[in-house]
């Protein structure tokens, strides 16, 4: 049993304990967390080890009652591996201290690249993360750009890319960020470091990407546009795509007409309403005067889950890139 | 086993359903649907049997290639009560059919008072339900303030209640309706129709009400202030809050700053992060001026499920309303 | 001095009849309204005679105390050419009436194509629509595009156009419809309709596009990207932009972070805020392999007003274009 | 001529400014910007004077190419009154500033109460601020609620007043700030400050007041409710309100139907859009049990404006409220 520890039990790290929870060959050897709010307290209703990602606050974990086993550094050394759940950019810091105590990471694309010698995309080249030390997988628009660009190439020759991002703007536990009735292009210099991360996965495909923020917390949406340098019939991609378990093909005429309706049909059938698949409109597939268009919806709070279990079997050694994905979605009812 | 059909399986009505099958005295014969949607294959998915609402669309849903065991009269036939889950204001229309088929009915808070003799929250008046033919529940922001004003009345004599509902416009699956960018009187001319319907579960509360509509999903919240004509502490109230299974405490020094933080919390440990109960701030919660202040957030898509399974058993002449509400809220886990 | 009729003062009418005013070879004759609302008052009180749209409704102004002079018919008598401005898809009915009265008329993008003979932009095809009995001016968006579009052409030679349209779901002044917290494809079906209304201006465009609409009111942004036949400098691009009229070139470092921001400049420099221009980004400027990106605002209220005015010219049989864009321009203050 | 220095030239201080500017008995002797971003460029557009308000930041506005006089303390001395439009909570810094300069200041609402001796609504007590050195011009929905008590208790002797504050979460042009999509208590423990600051201006008001903060842009808006202890009629009230310059009455019926469709009335008839005075809505008022239920809208970006022009000649030792209120009320076109 992998015993993995997770630092930062907040929207990416809760999802990736329930996660492990799920594997036969995994564990989750405890969370952390800074403050002792609700989400602490349903760590520990999970049955969850709970521990203060900051040493000098575990008092204040106790005096709301909520029992603590230690500090993070104590959880690492219960942990084969960590997966680094923490705020955008505090990785860096962090990886120090796993370095410190030996244990290898998983850690999140909030990352910069060079933090890891792999950015990781399971279908995409899993074989080169196997037993590193430390793997960043990376965010959630790279992931559903990177699993899209890997399926199509199986397909037919590619040329350039290009996708705008039309980004939800916070996820839906934020009530302090913004804007409420703005776009704002983001960034405005073009082309967005999107495609230059897809590129972090897969050296080969040219990309460019442009981004922007709406006002709204459910899903990125990506307006996607392959060169093609063969032919490819969209029936044919429909069927590959069909077959893909991190693929979700959805049709506006089963009533999947924006975000929101995909995530009412997720609460339906999920926990939490996590999508962890690509959700690709099927009626907006066209191959059009000798490219490829077509819309995807990206749920920012999960699609990233299963590539971090598939990074933890990778990080211990394990060859085969196929089985963990099969196993992982699997176990995750996918 | 009391057989229940479930006309309109949407919002509400796929939560009844599934109340509904958490219960040992009662079972789902059936839901219907007006279109082959992804509700619809959702409903099939989670073991219930489909009816077409409208006899004429039989054949859109065989064309889709959902398994539609025939049409609302044929639901009825197997029925002892129908809970109308339908849109506001098709329940009057209905009710003509439910009579032609003597199937008693419960009725959702969109139709007007009076078409049913009794319209109910169940710790409020449930004996005046029993053995009725029709039961209307009132509509989530009513629920929300009867459950209320009856537990203040418990610990002291009120005078006049006054509120303001700021609600959210519309449920987080609707991608059509707005405002995106404004605040709407709603109604403008005052008070609004909220506190009599609050006086047609309780005829003797004296209570005033005005209303706006915001852009927002998630929850309706309501300032509500309440005339005390004797002493409450402050602490009598929290304490008879918190042992009331229809009321959920809660803190913003726990995280809950916001309606998208009580969400936040339920997604975690409810399924589709439904909240049946009534959200009370504790820290709102003051007596001041001989007045009770305080703010709570009702989730307008699941706070009155438990009322319509209480309904459906005060319908069918089960006699003892505690004892309802006790086994409704084991079953929910409450 | 062309008499013009704005048969719909709202939105797009209020702005075409305040811009005829400033011209010096046309005058408002009149403009009508549906209903006597705050709209039809500040018609009154802007000096415009006003006409009741709907000839059954003429007593309803009157009570109102609102001063009506007649109905369309009368208001049409005194006119050489009607700008229609009511509600999209009402126009062809409206066509019927204009030819009976034999007076020509100007239509919106809201208007199928077939409606008049020329869609036309000012700087791409005035010379088409000179002496037109009716002439449709095509969207914002398509507005926007085609005016961009012959600029990068009268530069360097393109091939394919590939823009995606990240829409407002509605103008501020709409406090109906959403959605609030959703993307919403528009359509699903690829490509969308924009790139073939920018071919009904120019027709030898190769041009590709999809649109999503998203929760806000302030603005559409355009994510465009041109296939480049040849070089060209980013710097001259910024050239020409800069020294055409109808274009703004706007800056981040100026605090132009996002269409919320260039509301608030034109609140503080343009009557109503309003803004003709195409604003781009001039730091989202990139020539990057081949192919030019760049983002660029359009203010769906606005951007189509000068272009009317034009348009009556050349129905007129005005046939100067460039003097008439400049004597546009310059009244408006461009 | 008053020589009056607007320190902050954002969203208060370039109305008070323009405001400034129309009045016969002042001038504006220049502004203060931060940064020499597109206010900064409007500002020079407009003709003022322009310092730089962090003296290290001088060679900024030079490097953009923009006009600078000087630094604050070079405006300060050309000043006999500076209005302190800084963000909230600078105010108490500047103020040692003001004093060293020996010049007269008015601060605003985000002020705290002590920073000045009076806290000011001209028309409930200009008197008291007569030769003042410093007032604090209170805030939006202070002044709001002041000026309309002041009315109703000129009407008729009130008991308790309680208002619910539903306010717009950030001004328009604010893109950093949300929520997006949540109701947030402001603050959770109750009463919120806003009742103790209307007490401020008038201490023997028993007022209450809760608040919520909800995802726009464009106003506040008021629940209100007034305890009477006599009778007053619907109508009287609406007379007076009728004939107070600084409210408008505006009615359902004429379009009235939210906040976004009273800005797009202003936008119509006032540069910026601006809302000098309290819109209440005609139908909404309603005395019911013995109590006045009404609802108002409140532009906060413009509100105060005509309140800081009366500061100014109260400081100035100018003794006659009614005519300051009267001449700032015609020259703005109230």
């Amino acid at each position: 049993m992998i015993k993995v520890g997770i630092n930062g039990y907040g929207t990416i790290g809760k999802r990736v304990a329930d996660a492990v929870s799920l594997q036969d060959d995994m564990e989750v050897a405890g969370v952390t967390k800074t403050k002792p709010d609700f989400e602490a307290e349903n760590a520990i209703k999970k049955g969850y080890r709970l521990y203060s990602a900051i040493s000098e606050r575990l008092e204040v974990f106790e005096e709301k009652g909520l029992k603590v086993e230690g500090t993070l550094g104590e959880l690492l050394e219960r942990c084969d591996v960590v997966v680094d759940c923490s705020p955008g950019g505090y990785g860096a810091k962090n990886k120090e201290i796993y370095e410190r105590y030996g244990v290898k990471a998983v850690f999140q694309g909030g990352e910069k690249k060079n933090i890891a010698p792999v950015s990781f995309v399971a279908s995409c080249n899993y074989e080169k993360a196997v037993g590193a030390d430390f793997i960043r997988v990376v965010s959630c628009n790279t992931t559903g750009m990177s699993r899209l660009i890997r399926i199509v190439t199986s397909l037919v020759d590619i040329g350039r890319v290009r996708a705008t991002v039309v980004r939800r703007a916070v996820d839906p536990k934020d009530d302090r960020k913004g804007p409420i009735n703005a776009i704002t292009p983001n960034p405005v210099s073009l082309p967005s470091h999107h495609g230059v991360d897809v590129q972090s996965v897969m050296p080969d495909v040219d990309i460019v990407t442009t981004a922007v923020k709406v006002p709204t917390t459910l899903m990125h949406l990506h307006s996607m546009n392959f060169d093609l340098k063969g032919d490819m019939r969209e029936q044919d991609l429909i069927e590959v795509l069909r077959n893909d378990a991190r693929m979700m093909l959805i049709h506006s005429e089963d009533g999947f007409t924006s975000t929101a309706r995909i995530i009412e049909y997720a609460r339906e059938v999920r926990d939490r309403g996590d999508i962890w698949e690509n959700c690709v409109w099927e009626d907006s597939i066209s191959v059009y005067g000798g490219e490829l268009y077509l819309f995807q919806a990206i749920h920012q709070e999960a699609i990233v889950v299963p590539e971090n279990v598939d990074a933890i079997r990778a990080l211990m050694g394990f060859e085969d890139g196929d089985a963990s994905i099969e196993k992982t979605n699997r176990t995750l009812g996918l």
